[in-house]
């Protein structure tokens, strides 16, 4: 079956963003090799993703196209009527349905692109199948989180991890399901 | 000359304790092989520890004897008064005099056992040699931060890196100083 990966940079800290959502910190973290860190060999092996409005808003404000273009895209809001010229879906209701539907249809892997509010109510879920966890050598001191509060620990098993030069490294977990 | 090391363990999200300062979910990590994670190791590196108060009101509310005896110990707290039979000494003035004379003073290595406050003390005057930092399998969701707010990131040099069978990572950082 179709996994749906987390697959997510954060600071040494646990931050993927700084307070106003700024990424910006990411790129400025030397890579002397130009380590793509997995991510394109990652990519071929999706075909949908995943994502919050306000990490939607975010990639959005980048100044390049919309870089998901060749993969299905949802995007979750409490904003039906979010208009776009992105090719992604808007999805305003329960997620629940579209996920287990997702799930049951055969298809590549999905990427759930984050943010925090969306990666939390996957884990409360059980729904993240693989978290990749690239720990970014840096200390942000406060920002948004990697998830948000949750009623009880979550426990996670690790499957594997690699360094790169650049002193990233990537964590590799698998959810342990109750 | 003798190094101040932040040897710590954390959530995979960033967290060193619960909210109320609980640290019991420390020790509910599977750890079959009954790894002390090179503590005992490490322990015998360093001659002196400092904490922030809670962190020592902690450490003393568990039900052990007072775990660094052999060492000397600081406490840095804001109360000057603070009565303890436990062998440690309160530090109540700017903590800057105490850890000048300690670098200058021949000796082993400088354990600075948290928390958060202190931590970020120590990080904001480029004061942490060596971050040995462990993450656990697990997200809490909320809790007490490695480091409270920063006006600028710190960024840190990758050295070492280590895997256990439990699942817990041992980065090992250095912090490069501006």
């Amino acid at each position: 079956m179709r996994k749906i990966i987390l697959y997510i940079a954060q600071s040494l800290d646990g931050y993927i963003a700084k307070s106003d959502g700024d990424v910006s910190w990411l790129e400025q973290i030397p890579n002397p090799d130009q380590s793509d860190y997995g991510y394109r060999a990652f990519y071929d092996t999706i075909d949908t993703t995943l994502m919050g409005r306000k990490t939607f808003d975010q990639i959005c404000s980048f100044d390049i196209p919309f870089p998901y273009a060749d993969k299905t895209n949802y995007v979750f809001t409490h904003h039906p009527n979010h208009g776009t010229k992105e090719p992604v879906n808007f999805v305003s209701k329960n997620p629940l349905n579209l996920i287990n539907n997702l799930k049951k249809t055969k298809g590549k892997n999905i990427w759930l692109v984050g943010g925090s509010q969306l990666n939390t109510f996957f884990l409360k879920h059980q729904l993240i199948d693989a978290l990749r966890l690239f720990i970014m050598p840096v200390v942000l001191g406060s920002g948004i989180p990697l998830f948000h509060s949750l009623k009880q620990p979550a426990s996670f098993e690790l499957i594997d991890q690699q360094r790169f030069s650049s002193g990233v490294v990537e964590l590799i977990y698998q959810l342990k399901k109750s």
